[in-house]
């Protein structure tokens, strides 16, 4: 039996890592065989790729932006996703595709249609089993950047719309695939969020 | 008056350096304001991906290959290309979007169409005012590579089969676009060559 492909999405400071490492735990205790891993990353190259891309010295536009995190994916998918799904294994992802869709088509202005047709390419038709949507006001979120007392990227130097447009974005694409995603109040605790997302999976036969 | 945009293609061991070197000389010559570039590479980001993709040690399968030169190329594109062509200067390129048709789209099996895809995100619609190919035999574009003694890379380890495959593409495309495109006997030598390119822009009003 094929593996299956979880991915958790939201805006900075949603609480996605957090997440992730909580529902890694869990799923291990239940004796399935899971992967955690978080984009752009994973594999040699899209590490290499994840340390230009946020380098804070490089000028990098929209479109080119996009592109580097499709090509980190691309290789992701083929060298790690792909063997380990067919091998059965469970994957959590700490993003994907949805978050290009969000912050390059619509937070940067490329259109959700032209970053899709992109990673088309990138992930070779490969689509999540689920999406856990942690959705949390942008101004919570970003305040909860702070208190984690993150160096300022080139993200966390966009103004507040930017990220209402993301978190919009994503209620969009969450709206249009109700099957896929799973909707979870980021405004609670961590465990209560965890529970939200152990139940949000309990319909996926376990393997 | 706008700028123009001339780019050089063929397959590796085609003499494009060397013309566009000779022909960045010849142009100055006639007094207009000439940029030579090289993809990948020619803005910081760019020159960083480049080291990336040509890294020996790295795992990088086709399609995150055609995206990050897709990316370098989009950088270039918006940070040098088109400010250049706004002020009216002439910009010779070896290799653009071309080359990603021809090795990623057919090379590699990716598709031309796909590929294309990807690169109108990167160019933003810009194309080349004249386009020089370098048509040679594959066997002979291999022998003087041999000569120059480069180490082997990624491309230098893929069989005779792979560069008849994308010379074969270069003649579908030049065939597809004639006004575009011009294509030159590269089996003949450098001085032949750059009289020949000379002659292929001869149409082009200088600014």
């Amino acid at each position: 039996m094929p593996g299956r492909l979880i991915t958790i999405e939201g805006i900075d400071g949603a609480g996605k890592s957090t997440l992730a490492v909580a529902l890694h735990d869990a799923l291990r205790r239940e004796g399935a065989p899971v992967l955690l891993l978080r984009e752009p990353g994973g594999v040699a190259l899209s590490e290499r790729l994840r340390a230009v891309v946020k380098d804070p010295a490089l000028r990098v536009d929209a479109a080119a932006e996009a592109l580097i995190y499709a090509a980190a994916r691309a290789q992701l998918v083929v060298e790690r996703l792909r063997p380990a799904l067919d091998a059965g294994e469970w994957v959590l992802l700490d993003r994907f595709v949805d978050s290009s869709l969000a912050y390059q088509g619509a937070g940067r202005g490329l259109g959700i249609a032209t970053v899709r047709a992109v990673n088309d390419l990138a992930t070779g038709g490969l689509e999540p089993d689920r999406t856990l949507l942690l959705r949390i006001d942008p101004t919570t979120g970003r305040a909860r950047q702070g208190v984690r007392g993150e160096s300022a990227d080139r993200l966390e130097q966009e103004p507040d719309a930017f990220f209402a447009t993301i978190a919009h974005a994503y209620d969009e694409l969450a709206a249009a695939e109700p099957d896929r995603f799973r909707v979870l109040d980021a405004s609670r605790g961590p465990h209560e969020v965890l529970q939200a997302a152990l139940g949000a999976l309990a319909d996926l036969p376990r393997t």
